[in-house]
């Protein structure tokens, strides 16, 4: 990216600033659906910063320009920032102000606060305005300024067979109803392009590396009516959703329809990930039963038969991880490899998989140093060369016809300082120790988190991300609303366990300028069994691939920590080996072997 | 108790019911302070039901009595209630009705519920009776039947020295005007007993075990009015309390002082620990401000002069109880003890300890089976002699002129089986866990739970309580708002761990009709150090007294458990010695010899 050319862009947005009379513009990296991963057509934050994070507030003042991200993407986009006069502002740092509280010292009173209100969720909205006195401005700040901004996609959806989903969308929708029944609501609006592909059981590629249609749903006690791109209505679709109970409607028309047709009743909507615009057509003649959607709660606890392709897609994704570590053990050094070219190896050997759709997220492929970067992506021409010392970490996914995967592993390239061993065998030890951990039934992600901590916490190091997040079913690879987690977080704090619900395990450890180590299995949670004490649940490891045993230093591990180890190499073995030929099958022997 | 008295009790409030047309009275075992502890005068629901238990609400039909207690007390009130024709309904059970629940299910439409509105708070109030179609009426259950009803309690009151308490009341009251301040409150209601003690500086004897001074505490902007018995206030007090702008009252005028002075302005009340009749006395005419009050964190982060003294306290309390195991392990199965001669044992070698007041909770002395019950009391008559084999669990404290201690060790008797050696070591892995762990400040003991029950939850068992509970200075055995639990509870979720708050580690196990074990000591948190990944936490361990080594198996501990438990006992040995005679120290060099 040209710093020159974020420095024309951001100008351009001033001079209509100065002619509308605009104090301050407000963007953030989401789009009409609170999206976490959004189109090209959306990424506004980008055109002006550059910066490729997901989780960007950008604020621009006449004379000043801050743009606030979180602790995973403090390193690259530093590097983005660099020379375009936009201030990077570290979120959760000390003695950094929230955009919020930015505003508040740097925003003038009664002045005029510009956003696009349909990119921003009402939550967020509230709390960027709250206690400003300020006239906000509803505005598309690329208009006249993005002029090859890429249209909307408009991809054909297609639909999902029971015998994968294990559940029909009129069941589905019927439990909705019950839900909206509970909560005293007549309407549900629907912006979640996850949940409304869960409801109606289609997929579509509207969304780079999630397979969503770009949607609105609004669900009624009676009726049903789905918002989308009519050109991408096939004949097929048409049928299915009419024989469901569902109306198709131009995605423009959802704007007003949901002003018109909600009238006077409650309409139950997440104001947390609901467009402010959205939000406020509701509140215009009808009334907002500000909740959670139901639909989370209910797509997060995978059913049996979503288990069960689960299960099967993910053994087949490890063991094509499998391969590919095989392949990087036997040839780094040997020939040239970088960042780029090994990811490619690895994407290619994911997409032999049957039933492979894409990647469910660019896969992350970092050597040495650049691995403290938590969600480093290599860049053409930019990336490092492999070579035989230290550690090469690779984070990656797959959408599948029946699972969405994620995994990490931190392979050894070859020679490896004592620091090193020492912090990949406190992460393996997290890393294990939540994956077989005992718990209550009733246990939050706040209660499980000390297990992957503890280990790293008594050394005195730290990552600075959630041990765990949900994964969606062929969606997107980050779902809520459970995760492990430390922090407070109040949306997710209270969500218990429940059976079927999979979670990541991924405790790291990034020191920046040397190296960075994250070991990240998928867990799946289960009841375990019931005793005078109460009810205990537990894990099943989803995810089946070596974590380097050349890296474990057993000085820090206890008994039960290479236990647990051995018990799980022995199980990659036995279930990897056989989609294996010799030479990969004598490898994973030798990585699997007992510590003990 | 002799079960027909509670027939006849109960029987006379029937009496009571029918001629006022009353369809169920509501008692709880609180008083007009929402008191864990409470005075005789306030025991209603004891006089009705004979459960001694502190957790209780207790609900009689015209037909059927039932009455709700929690998993500490479980065993103790199924003995106690055992023949009264009162039902006992375990809170939080499976299958058991909430007392809500069950007056939603039972109680007739458009009935008469009738309670005693300054014994009940007003959270419970409105929990109770919400969506109850009922007419509240406001009783006294004991009016006219309990006849020998003890007195209210008017002790004299004493005066803590700034070296004992590190701060004036003067500046407290400062410090709570600012807080008061930032909640837009013109007033604050104070009613629970430790916070008038605190902000005052000033202590007395109207609760047992509890040096409290009965009274209500009235701040405004500029006033401060304290209602108590006024044949209390000697000379010096009243001097005092002028001297630092505070006005008497008597006790019995709180009510209408607080109805009439307030009325027109926002008051400062927490609806969770204040009285219903008083909550509605400040919302009858002025508005009231519901929320925690400040002055429970002020006083949970102890100064450093009271850290100081409590230091001292526990070290010199610790070597009492050390004494004590002594003559325990040298006497035991050689003279005769019981369970209350050896209670009788350990209270008068603490009372020998300069500045000791009084108990801090009537000893939990409880041989074999008998510890299995939580928060046991042995009876005269009806208490367990000791012999040589199995446990002796021991739960005991003090008040002392700078300290309130509380501290539980569990004693090797003679021989103990597998089970039970297994049993203690999985508490002793918990309890030095949470000891020895490192966090990351902002933790809340949600996030520390797990490392006080981890070795517990792995091997399938658990303890049915709270890890954790913060303790008073000179007050409360038992005191908010810092917490250990993995257990969801609103008030205390989001308190993290500040420097200087005392909270208890208490592990154990309990098997009905076999044994009990506990082990706790009381952690001071600390900071500890700041590096690149954020500000670490940590505990300093204030209770020095051994952990029965012979009872510890090897086979359950890590080396990293065995190294921690050998650093505390050298701890211990090196602390505490300097208290012994040479017998005793010998005894504790055998009992804190390191287990490698």
């Amino acid at each position: 990216m040209d710093k020159k050319m974020i420095y024309g862009r951001v100008a351009a947005l001033r001079e209509r600033m100065a002619k509308e009379g605009i104090d301050a513009v407000v963007m953030t990296s989401t789009d009409d659906h609170a999206s976490e991963y959004v189109h090209d057509h959306y990424k506004v934050t980008e055109f002006f910063s550059g910066c490729t994070s997901d989780n960007v507030t950008l604020v621009i003042y006449p004379e000043t320009a801050h743009l606030w991200t979180d602790g995973r993407y403090f390193i690259s986009a530093a590097g983005e920032l660099e020379g375009t006069g936009i201030e990077l502002m570290k979120m959760g740092e000390k003695g950094v102000p929230t955009a919020h509280e930015h505003l508040k010292m740097n925003f003038p009173a009664r002045g005029v606060l510009a956003m696009d209100r349909t990119c921003i969720t009402h939550k967020d909205a509230c709390g960027l305005t709250c206690g400003l006195e300020a006239v906000v401005m509803d505005i598309d700040p690329a208009e006249g300024i993005w002029t090859d901004r890429p249209a909307r996609p408009k991809s054909r959806p297609f639909i999902l067979d029971e015998t994968v989903t294990g559940e029909g969308a009129e069941s589905k929708l019927s439990r909705i109803r019950q839900k909206m029944k509970a909560a005293g609501a007549r309407f549900h609006f629907v912006s979640d392009l996850a949940e409304i592909a869960w409801t109606l059981n289609i997929r579509g590629d509207d969304v780079f590396c999630s397979p969503l249609v770009l949607s609105f749903l609004l669900i009624g006690n009676e009726s049903c009516s789905l918002f989308m791109a009519e050109e991408a209505v096939t004949e097929e679709l048409a049928a299915y959703l009419k024989g469901i109970g569902v109306e198709i409607h131009p995605y423009d028309e959802a704007f007003s329809f949901l002003k018109e047709n909600t009238a006077g009743y409650p309409v139950l909507i997440d104001g947390a990930c609901t467009a402010d615009a959205y939000f406020a057509a509701v509140e215009e003649n009808g009334r907002a039963v500000d909740e959670e959607s139901p639909i989370e709660l209910m797509k997060a606890a995978k059913n049996p038969i979503e288990i069960e392709h689960i299960k099967d897609f993910y053994l087949r994704d490890s063991a094509a991880l499998c391969k590919f570590l095989f392949w990087l053990d036997k040839n780094v050094g040997e020939i040239e490899i970088d960042e780029i070219s090994a990811a490619e190896k690895l994407d290619s050997l994911r997409a032999e998989v049957p039933g492979f759709l894409e990647l469910s997220f660019p896969t992350i492929s970092a050597y040495g140093a650049n691995a403290a970067m938590a969600h480093y992506a290599p860049q053409p021409g930019a990336c490092a060369s492999l070579s035989k010392r230290g550690f090469y970490l690779v984070d990656s996914g797959g959408q599948y016809m029946g699972a969405t995967t994620d995994v990490t592993r931190t392979a050894v390239c070859g020679e490896l300082t004592e620091e090193e061993k020492k912090a990949f065998t406190l992460v393996a030890a997290g890393h294990f120790n939540l994956m077989y951990a005992k718990f209550r039934k009733g246990s939050t992600g706040k209660v499980l988190d000390a297990f992957a901590r503890g280990p790293l916490w008594a050394e005195g190091v730290d990552y600075n991300h959630g041990t765990g997040h949900g994964i969606g079913y062929i969606l997107n690879v980050h779902e809520g609303p459970q995760s492990v987690r430390w922090h407070s977080a109040p949306y997710t704090d209270g969500v218990e366990f429940l059976p079927g619900m999979i979670v990541s395990d991924e405790p790291g450890l990034y020191v920046e300028g040397k190296y960075g180590i994250r070991t990240e299995s998928i867990l799946l949670a289960r009841d375990d069994f019931e005793n005078e004490y109460g009810k205990f649940m537990a894990f099943d490891c989803l995810t089946f691939a070596p974590v380097d045993r050349r890296a474990l230093d057993l000085r820090y591990l206890s008994d039960r920590d290479v236990a647990r180890i051995d018990a799980y190499h022995a199980e990659v073995f036995e279930k990897v080996a056989p989609f294996l030929n010799e030479e990969e099958k004598q490898w994973l022997y030798e990585m699997t072997r007992p510590l003990s």
